[in-house]
């Protein structure tokens, strides 16, 4: 079933940008303009102006993609076996089967960060040779960068990827009630990272009709959560001591749609300044929601938050920003909330809103949910307890 | 500590490549020059000629590369927080305090595969961006496409990179273990996945030294084993009836090194059918080994398996090559073990040796180990039972 709100916006924008064509190869794209998740992006979508869409893949995938395609037309190519011909040259006779003279023909050049494919172990990107493939087919003049308008075409969501990225959130709550559950003196950062990655997984797949799902925790522990306003921690095999945080980041993609969630809690008692401190970032949280609107501007939001935080005396530990888009990706670049941020809020955006506070004497505590923005106000994506302890 | 040996050889390819210095944001070319696997790739390595490496990293990651890198100066930029300076900015300023007037500077321009970074939720990779920062910083004339070269660099490992590729082995073994306990009438795919993948982390993290840990399986079960041959299959929530096959295909990675493993295992007794082809499979492996040599081309070791699984009468059921490459990633391309490679098998090398049979009838059997390629013959890494049933 296409999604039709998404072909109609695309052609619209194709449109106003004069471009006749997008040939894509990034799973995010691949799945945006066909509606499958490749297993492990060797595949090309290409779609015209006119609406026509085809998707290039090996016959390996064949079988997968026939239950997630739009109404696109599939040609495949053999591969993986020890007789397959030539990879690149299957992709070029392909890809010119479909080509229709564009003078036009936006391509990934520009694009600097992609979520993997299925199979997250191995990367496949385009580069210089990707260019000369397509400058082959297509004639190098009339390739143009698409990067900035693929990207300026993920941050409104449609009806279908809302229903998408809300089963995400749907899944990844399991992970944070097996966390919940876990959280206990004595307890290591891997044991939980792993318990919650298997929850999701085996309690995940089918939820929704989600067909893949994966998930990818990081578990920081007593000390080691001071650091978790970091983008990336490492998990390790420290232990929870009584009255000591376990900060849990969690990812989660379902079909090809991520969420991105964070829950903070005390194996045991939480100490005064624990639950002082964790008191506010609800309350910071509580303070950015309550003003995400169509219309309002992503610094407004992240300084309702901090201004919580700041009233509470914390705004040295809340040193990251409040928020930033998501959905195609774990971290899409709009909309961001955060200072100075002059992105509008509109209808159909999702966002993280994820305020924290971290300091050596307690550790570091975060909140994170994602919110869809809709035309009077928010949705919280799939809410669940944000408590600190059981 | 540096790795000598890996720098020597660095240095005179460079030499005779007239490469005057490597500039590399791949998570895996990154590891290989500094000896630290970024946690986000948001890292470069500067290589000259003369055996100066800089590191330029997020502030985010100096704590972890601490620990990881080689003797290496490693500049830092601020990172991820909300006053952060662009980032692009700060990576051309300490690049440009870097660059030495070299007349050729090699980086990424043609790579098309890579290894993810320790984040494996989402992926920064090389793009024209990347190159229009590079051309700024060393003068679009001097850069250079060095994917040949780091791919060709790569192919042997030296001695302590040999040691970290078995680390992975090792830890791949709990995996396995646990795979082979796990496997019962009624475990499902997505289930046994899980376990095994949880195994990995929470057993492997600290194994042998290794800080970070990771595993990757899929498990078809049943009929599902039979199209075990394709590249990348989805693991189902279907369960294990009595007799069919669990096929286990993992990827371990243990701070950037990886492995990759396949067992069979059927729950309660095999057919008979099983048996047969499964000791077909042990035989074609073993075959394959002992024509493991320096010197030897890879389609004699190709040919070795694949004459064992002929005269077995199953080699329509073999469709796919013999193995693969690996080490910097869970597939490199060369050595290729595959019918009409010409690739010659040197010591340092490692590679999978994977042969299969699939069939409708009975399922899929693949057993798949890694192989060290000495002076005089062969290393299984870190060998582990391959028994169809317990």
């Amino acid at each position: 079933m296409a999604d039709e709100e998404r072909f109609r916006r695309l052609q619209e924008a194709m449109d106003r940008e004069r471009l006749d064509a997008l040939v894509c190869r990034l799973p995010e794209h691949v799945l945006m303009l066909t509606g499958y998740w490749p297993l492990c992006a060797w595949a090309y979508a290409v779609f015209s102006r006119e609406g026509e869409c085809v998707c290039i893949l090996p016959d390996t995938e064949e079988a997968e993609s026939r239950a997630e395609l739009f109404k696109t037309e599939c040609l495949t190519y053999t591969f993986g076996t020890k007789d397959s011909p030539a990879q690149a040259e299957s992709i070029f006779r392909l890809l010119k089967s479909v080509a229709r003279g564009w003078k036009r023909v936006g391509w990934e050049a520009g694009c600097t960060t992609s979520a993997p494919a299925w199979n997250t172990a191995e990367l496949q990107i385009p580069s210089e040779s990707s260019r000369r493939l397509l400058e082959q087919v297509f004639g190098a003049r009339r390739l143009v960068d698409a990067s900035e308008f693929l990207r300026a075409e993920q941050v409104v969501k449609t009806a279908s990827e809302i229903e998408r990225v809300r089963t995400a959130n749907r899944i990844s709550n399991l992970g944070i009630e097996e966390f919940f559950q876990r959280v206990v003196p004595g307890a290591s950062g891997v044991e939980l990272a792993a318990a919650v990655e298997s929850a999701v997984m085996v309690h995940g797949t089918g939820c929704s009709g989600a067909r893949r799902v994966r998930a990818f925790a990081q578990v920081a522990i007593g000390e080691e959560s001071a650091y978790g306003w970091r983008p990336m921690q490492m998990t390790t095999a420290r232990r929870l001591q009584r009255s000591e945080i376990a900060l849990l980041e969690l990812a989660v993609v379902a079909d090809g749609f991520w969420c991105d969630r964070t829950r903070a809690r005390v194996a045991g008692e939480p100490t005064a300044e624990q639950v002082e401190v964790h008191a506010l970032v609800q309350k910071a949280q509580a303070a950015a929601l309550s003003v995400v609107c169509t219309g309002v501007l992503g610094a407004a939001v992240d300084e309702a938050a901090r201004n919580v935080i700041r009233d509470g005396g914390r705004d040295q530990g809340f040193m990251h920003i409040t928020g930033h888009g998501l959905g195609y990706r774990y971290h899409e670049y709009a909309p961001m909330i955060a200072p100075r941020s002059r992105d509008v809020l509109r209808r159909g955006m999702i966002h993280s809103l994820e305020p924290g506070v971290y300091d050596p004497t307690f550790g570091g505590i975060r909140i994170e949910d994602d919110i869809l923005v809709t035309e009077s106000g928010f949705e919280v994506l799939e809410p669940i307890s944000s408590e600190l302890a059981g």
